[in-house]
């Protein structure tokens, strides 16, 4: 019997993460491609083709028979249409991407959203593995949230579920890049975290660094890490009232400050809690191969719909 | 053939609503009977099962055959196990209605959480029909959300999901039952709306009333009507980031205010949309009976089940 694996790419605003996957998740081969963005959309689209012809290729060579091929992007995505709605920072509006790459490849093929894709192998491969019911939160330039229950994510009407960097913490706080005052994001992605410290101390940092400074006795890095814990806890707070997960796993950038950030962040969640169970807070542990296995799962689960 | 009906229960603090529901929907016959909480769960479990063994001999009289019966209850309901958790207010504790329900008939049951089920039938048959993507926002004595999806309600892990009313919108804000400050039920509840209007005015009031002093030029209840629509849109505002439902259906006593609710909700909520798509807002039409409906359906969907 030939063994088989899945074309999987992950398509961010610099670079793509592209794999083959065999279908218990395991990647067999990776390889990472710039997005170039500048270029245009149709530019972006020939690139995602070519390579994904080009991963096919490498699985015939290595004697793989590739059955079905998944690919994730950032923005707006309608799952059910296969149609990549708008994503801001690849320049798609309305890209039939999954019919695309299913024609390039004469193979089944899915679309996912980023995050999305990523809980989805958080939740069945990763550190959610075990729970029906998860919520996976990735902290990077922005926040958002994938909510995964039986092994899959709820998009919502839209395509736009899940947005937690959006959910209002602070009323009247600083000014988001959507709009609103005092987003979650404003005070504790990655970026917000950097640049807030930046502004009071006079030093760039990155998010990482400023976990560092607070975690060797620098007072104003560790104002800046208490404020962005209690409005994470916050956050996760609404999020527990209004989706009661058994497992809450962070990823992304500001998730690899590790337990000091999760020691805290614990802490600070459970002081909130009033009849609200108490959620595991794990860290993501697929690293930045989630958005490729979960690509490679959601083109698996096409070959098994009815 | 002959025809058939579910017998279908909504235990609530106070009172029971009783019925037998056609497989469509319709509802054949009605009844209402104490809850009688004080006498204990014990009692309130034999009225239960007795007033179940009513209903289906009312069904036989009639020439209705009874294929399954569905209770809905509030507070922690676990659907799959079939128990009710913890109720509050009709004193369960872990109590396997379900199956109890079941052996009393001989039929199959479903046990279902009064939100969740009254949600239910507001998506597949009330004033959500039509869409996959529903959120239904009870706002009584509290506030609580069901998130339906392809016509099911998403439980959470612990029977837990949807607790609308305890988010929190006004950090620092009033003390809520719960224990937290400034949770939205703390404002935007009927029994907060008339408890607010009479600490300032003096004069008691229910939240209908307040409705319609405002409307008449109270300026102290136009205030508190203000405050609380400020209030929900914010907490709708959540919602529609996290949840991307198509459609918002409003139902309990605060709905009964109308277009005196819902249009400046609306605008409320359209102020504060970012990237949101805006949901359609529209008020619940099958009244007190979308809990009965919503565990007939809900007793139905364990006929089909595999």
């Amino acid at each position: 019997m030939t063994e088989t694996a899945v074309v999987a790419l992950d398509v961010g605003g610099t670079g793509m993460k592209c794999a083959l996957v065999r279908p218990d998740g395991r990647v067999h081969h990776t390889e990472r491609h710039p997005t170039g963005a500048d270029r245009g959309p149709d530019a972006v689209i020939d690139t995602i083709l070519d390579v994904a012809e080009g991963l096919a290729g490498k699985a015939q060579a290595d004697g793989l028979e590739v059955v079905a091929a998944g690919v994730a992007v950032p923005g707006v995505v309608d799952e059910v249409a296969g149609v990549a709605r708008w994503s801001a920072n690849v320049g798609f509006r309305d890209v039939p991407l999954r019919d695309l790459l299913a024609a390039r490849l004469g193979r089944p093929a899915a679309l996912g959203h980023d995050v999305r894709v990523g809980g989805i192998a958080e939740a069945r491969l990763g550190s959610g593995r075990g729970s029906d019911h998860v919520l996976f939160v990735a902290i990077g330039t922005g926040i958002a949230a994938a909510h995964v229950v039986g092994g899959s994510a709820f998009a919502g009407a839209h395509g736009a579920a899940g947005e937690l960097g959006h959910i209002v913490v602070r009323p009247g706080g600083p000014r988001c890049g959507c709009g609103q005052l005092g987003c979650l994001e404003t005070i504790a992605s990655a970026s917000a975290v950097g640049r807030r410290y930046s502004e009071i101390s006079g030093t760039p940092a990155t998010a990482a660094q400023v976990a560092g400074h607070a975690a060797a006795g620098d007072p104003l890095a560790a104002d800046v890490w208490r404020e962005t814990v209690e409005a994470l806890a916050d956050g996760l707070l609404t999020a527990q009232a209004l989706f009661d997960p058994e497992v809450v796993v962070l990823g992304g950038g500001l998730a690899e400050a590790g337990a000091a950030l999760l020691d805290p962040l614990r802490a600070a969640l459970r002081r909130r809690l009033t009849f609200h169970r108490e959620p595991r807070l794990v860290r993501a542990n697929l690293g930045d191969e989630a958005g490729c296995v979960g690509a490679a799962l959601l083109a698996l689960d096409t070959l098994e719909a009815p």
